[in-house]
């Protein structure tokens, strides 16, 4: 990291606490942070940017920006099935914004997942500029271990976690009527700000799992991706899909098309040998984590078509693109 | 990292090339990267951001915005003394400059010089927004090795890699005249886009040096960081600092002040024992690897003055901000 004297005072003032954690041989305040873990043998990295006006509105509040922004990166490592241990902040912002209302609710919302997680913040730059959070998380994976996107295989079950559907519920709430039913709706708020990353599913998954992605930018754009990984094609239904029964009070073609390409929701997707179904929704159960099955993995069909959903093919939607533009 | 299917093909399209390096075990394309290493101890990570119209002008070619985003990143390896491995990038874009010629030539600079330095690229995202780069490093760092800012001494010596003031001489040149000579001066030029991270020394100076930084933001400023870790304070003198003959026909006034606190030199800055000066001087030589003795570390003034220039105590000046703001 490299700080001028400003930055140096300010992530001294607004980020010391988040950097006390197991393994950091040196945290911020040198040119690089330096890590170490016992027995460490493999590591996940991953990097994810969220844009002012593109991942969440120019009003959200500092504190929810920042758990967002955690949250999201920290799905990509359930998706791994890394334990997440340590992550770096780049942190551009607009000379306006930097107030110290700000720079504290900020650093209260990383703070927050931060001490959930038992992760540390190893390093960051921060710089004038456009709104702009760029989050890089390493976790740990034991060798041997870990969840890809390429090991689905025809026969598989097709399985997700929680309900499908609330993070574009959440957007439709907040871009077009916050006040409404959707924009005032608790749950869906909380969802977006603070979406839930599945990370003990990812880790028990690794004994279960034949292929695994997180669901960002909707069911059938990432379960797409992991067929395409895996070289198969996905058979979904729809009535099985799980909905919140507050989105089901909404038309069903409103709800199946959020659930199916709506994006923003950060549950699991993941495929499993037919074989394993007893024991992992035995171990899903008792760790109380709710997973649904939705379909099965078939032969990649000769017009490479990934998915069909109730036995139609559907060309892949991807979920909605810089939702608070101007 | 999470990947729309525009983004999966564009980090395909034109960053594929990178990805082909030892210890990756999966690079592009799943939710993260994971990478190993042989007797892998200690992890060195930095993370810096560069944005227009503050880091580089907003008339840079995009093969000139890559080599200055990454190479400003390899210096913090080098400043740690760390061999650097992989890096993701995060590369927020504006819709209208993401055109196939400009994603070519930044994915060229990028290339030319992950090559150079045989690190390769793991992981990112591209969203759009305004245009910020941000690379975070991971290098190698055996346990027991490493270059910190704290541990210099009173009684140490004060030295420098290279030649000071090219960083701000190229900066003046850019902004200010660039038809002019130092805006026509090539190899000022080449420094600003492509400064030549110091790893060899880096590498090296784990044998010999007390403590490290990176010249970023100034001679002065970053030299006060060193101290401030230490509590030592530093004597310099302006007779004995390194400027290149092309400075030296400028007014003395004139790259005095650049050498000292005009930033992006991306030399480094480091401290060792009179003891080691004989071995040092002559591994730097034999390695053919400029470097310059500028003065000694002292003990921490009363009035905690870190920086001391011919006996005169100085403020600490941080370089220019937003050089090329509007």
């Amino acid at each position: 990291m490299t700080q001028s004297t400003g930055e140096f005072a300010l992530i001294d003032n607004y980020f010391k606490d988040l950097t006390g954690q197991s393994g950091v041989v040196v945290g911020i305040g040198d040119d690089a942070a330096v890590i170490a873990a016992d027995a460490l043998s493999q590591m996940a990295v991953a990097t994810d940017t969220l844009v002012e006006s593109v991942h969440f509105p120019q009003w959200a509040e500092a504190k929810q920006i920042a758990t967002r922004a955690l949250c999201v990166n920290l799905s990509d490592m359930a998706a791994m099935g890394a334990e997440p241990k340590w992550f770096t902040l780049a942190l551009t912002l607009p000379v306006e914004t930097a107030s110290d209302a700000w720079l504290r609710g900020f650093s209260a919302g990383l703070a927050q997942i931060a001490a959930q997680h038992n992760i540390a913040l190893i390093g960051g730059d921060t710089t004038a500029g456009p709104l702009t959070i760029s989050i890089t998380l390493l976790g740990e994976l034991p060798k041997g271990r870990g969840l890809y996107r390429n090991g689905a295989k025809s026969g598989d079950m097709i399985y997700v976690s929680g309900t499908l559907g609330d993070g574009a519920a959440a957007l439709e709430g907040l871009v077009t009527n916050p006040q409404g039913v959707l924009g005032q709706n608790k749950r869906l708020l909380e969802h977006f700000y603070c979406p839930v990353p599945q990370l003990e599913l990812g880790l028990g998954l690794c004994d279960f799992a034949s292929a695994c992605i997180d669901i960002s930018d909707g069911l059938v754009a990432d379960l797409g991706h992991l067929c395409e990984a895996s070289q198969v094609s996905a058979q979904i239904y729809s009535q099985q899909l799980p909905i919140h029964p507050e989105l089901k009070q909404l038309s069903k073609q409103q709800y199946l098309q959020w659930a199916l390409s709506g994006g923003d929701d950060y549950q699991l997707c993941f495929t499993l040998p037919e074989a394993q179904q007893r024991a992992f929704e035995g171990w899903a159960a008792s760790n109380k984590i709710p997973v649904t099955a939705i379909g099965k993995m078939v032969p990649l069909d000769h017009n490479q078509n990934y998915i069909r959903v109730d036995n139609q093919s559907v060309s892949v939607i991807t979920g909605g693109y810089n939702h608070f533009g101007q």
